[in-house]
């Protein structure tokens, strides 16, 4: 059975609120999860309001804020088996820029022969994850950046680029006790609306809206 | 525990379609229903669109096509006990007028003596609503009418009157299948859309417009 509906849009959304402009708090006891959208999006409700949060980008921030607040020199948790990395040449080249800063964050690569390199260790804190995509797609990224000069300010680049492919990502279904977690995470961090790349992380759609949407002002 | 959010809003929404717009079906089979929000809307998802059902609408969609498809007299159920209604004058004279109209929808009322009648029966299709409070406000709203002529014309606006009576309120909490049940009967009308009085129904926001707002376009 397909019938025709003529439903009304929802079709203009506002931009990001301005800088400074006074938001909300979000109380994460009176959060409640509805479920996931298209495997992308978290679908909260907040008092009178409908939050999407953005799953993959709540979790970078997660996992950015829990790597920014340990020392300079992250706890770093050896691997069983060292996992055989097999690097391009300007991805071997970055590795060699950037061992002393990849080893500072947990990440201990040794050459291995030719174009093989050893992971031998990963930051304590993404011992769940998958360390060879982990690894992989951070040495990619370093591999396009410029030069390895300002290493000290790049840090905060780097620590975001390991929570970006440490992160869960868009299309990952996710079970209630999941999601219910990586939520109470989100609004456990100072700033849980923008991600470390400053995207936004949660779009609200307020009651009060919803109402004159549906001529109930 | 309280933190500050700074979320980006879904402000804006469009304006309802133009008539004879082109509208995509909604295909019942690919409908999710994820929750309730505000004990008012039931947030659904349909493919990759985030729907909003207003829940008394709906029900009012529903029950007004039912008694719309059936013959002009209404099966009617007489009550086991009949329900004795203390009228205002203004109510007792619109039952006068309205009496044959409202015997033809199976509202059987008959004096009782003073400001006293006794409804005896109900639509069959209405058995299991609240009889007391669908007639009543019934009345209350003929009461409102300015005059009894064009019966007939009448007729569609008694019968919103009686699924807007008798439908599930705003602000009333359903279960998981009671939601299922309203939406399944819902999108088995010819016009989900729109309400027996013209106001939406249903408001969608298209998965292309939510990666959008979330810069994912």
């Amino acid at each position: 059975l397909e019938v025709h509906a003529a439903p009304t849009g929802l079709a203009e959304i506002a931009a990001p609120p301005a800088p400074g402009e006074e938001q909300p708090p979000l109380a994460p006891d009176e959060v409640t999860i509805l479920g996931q959208l298209d495997a992308t999006y978290l679908v909260v409700q907040h008092g009178r309001d409908l939050l999407l949060v953005d799953q993959h980008r709540a979790a970078e921030r997660v996992i950015f804020d829990r790597l920014m607040a340990q020392p300079r020199r992250l706890a770093r948790q050896l691997l069983a088996v060292p996992v055989t990395l097999e690097l391009a040449p300007d991805e071997a080249a970055a590795v060699e820029d950037y061992r002393e800063a990849l080893g500072e964050m947990g990440f201990e690569v040794e050459p291995f022969g030719g174009s093989s390199y050893l992971l031998r260790s990963v930051p304590a804190q993404l011992t769940h994850s998958n360390p060879e995509e982990v690894v992989g797609g951070m040495i990619a990224e370093l591999a396009q950046w410029q030069s390895s000069d300002e290493l000290g300010e790049r840090r905060e680049a780097m620590l975001a680029s390991v929570a970006c492919h440490a992160a869960i990502k868009a299309g990952q279904r996710l079970s209630p006790p999941e999601m219910q977690k990586l939520v109470a995470d989100l609004l456990a961090t100072q700033t849980p609306a923008v991600c470390p790349h400053g995207d936004p992380v949660i779009v609200t759609m307020e009651g009060a809206l919803i109402d004159r949407k549906f001529g109930r002002s």
